[in-house]
């Protein structure tokens, strides 16, 4: 069999209905298509969502980070290059390349995903799945030049900010909150006047635990930085009958 | 020139974080993929969002039904067909016919839109637009056997059920609450047991006036046949300083 390229490029267009009052792209809308882009190149390589859950695993997405120069417009065709950074026994990182035409780069994206076991939820071998191949397509010679995704460390004072009920529409094939809403959720905070002077230039986002249906979803916010007034922490928590649990937290840097 | 075809296809892909508990596609996914195949066709003939942005004219999606027997399934590839079937002064009627591989049918939808001027807000004469072109593309003799849009008449009792605000990423590229956001709302008024039971079959909305970022929006919810259970009326209203004020209507039988 032919050796497939490390990286994989998929091509992708900003819809108009998916691009935000500035006809720029939704962050969340293109949080979704690096997952797209994910999960499509790890189908080539034989480590796709549909292969993986007919030997009951699965991707959990852990940490993504988000770093922009500029956003696709309206009708923009852009695409995205990913490719694993390294392997480790239960996790990887996985880079992304967000290009425009003529390779005009708007940005990079950084995540880490673990692979579980769908029944036990909790961490499998990855490489004793497939052969353990998936070592076979790490790229170390490209570059992501932006920071890592951290487990983003926040200090314990935090500002409640609102709360919202989960429905319907917020669950995903998994029956957990699906990750893209839960950065469309935090990019609410802000106002649309916030969002007429600032461009969101860095979007950081850890998935600490799974929340369900029913939920309710708390949102909290701290400065992140003594210096920058446009750096901030997010944290979110469920709460349900069993109480109050942290599931993500964000770092926004506008 | 060579003529076009009346008809535009375009291939979709029912995207895993678009799919819902059961991993079928939400239906707000497939309004908004109906939605960028009417722009993809019109545009091909010179009737597309980004071009009459540039003469001050815009397309408002003003009812919308959707009649499904089955949904795509995550990773499936689907296909919309979608036509021009009739032309008014300043309106015009558009069906779509939802396909899968080897030409399954999964369903079928019908839309009305106006086309309107972007400073007035009043509708226009659309076939003063382009030498009124349109009206070669209409094509009659494609079948779509469902009920047409309908106004959605509902009588005045209908059930306080819930409200919700409206923030940053409710908003579309013309400052108004994006309508597939309605649809998303709407079916978030049943719970996942209700869809576990329950394959919504047809889903109609109608768009009695726009809400903008900050609005209140409020559900209201009436049995829409005396027979049928599984029939349901929903108005949506916005709140604001002005008062309270219908903005969508809509009905859903499973």
């Amino acid at each position: 069999m032919e050796q497939l390229p490390t990286t994989g490029r998929y091509a992708f267009l900003a819809e108009p209905f998916h691009c935000d009052f500035s006809q720029r792209l939704f962050m969340g809308h293109l949080g979704n298509q690096l997952l797209n882009a994910a999960d499509f190149h790890s189908s080539e390589h034989g480590y796709g969502l549909r292969y993986l859950n007919t030997i009951g695993k699965t991707w959990v997405l852990s940490r993504l980070s988000i770093e922009m120069t500029d956003m696709p417009r309206m009708y923009d065709k852009f695409y995205i290059e990913t490719w694993i950074d390294d392997v480790f026994k239960s996790f990887t990182s996985r880079n992304f390349k967000i290009l425009g035409t003529e390779n005009h780069v708007y940005g990079y994206g950084k995540s880490m995903w673990a692979m579980i076991d769908t029944k036990s939820r909790q961490p499998v071998d990855l490489l004793a799945v497939n052969d353990g191949k998936i070592t076979e397509y790490v790229e170390k010679g490209k570059s992501c030049p932006i920071e890592k995704s951290s487990r983003v460390k926040m200090g314990k004072i935090a500002e409640y900010i609102s709360s919202i009920d989960t429905y319907y529409n917020d669950v995903d094939i998994n029956g957990h909150i699906n990750s893209i809403k839960y950065i469309e959720h935090v990019l609410d905070l802000w106002s649309l006047e916030w969002y007429e002077a600032h461009l969101l230039k860095r979007f950081e986002v850890a998935y600490v635990a799974e929340a369900h249906l029913g939920d309710k979803l708390k949102f909290y916010r701290a400065p992140a930085s003594s210096t920058n007034t446009n750096d901030f922490f997010v944290r979110i928590t469920k709460s349900n009958t069993e109480g109050e649990t942290e599931v993500c937290r964000a770092r926004l840097l506008f």
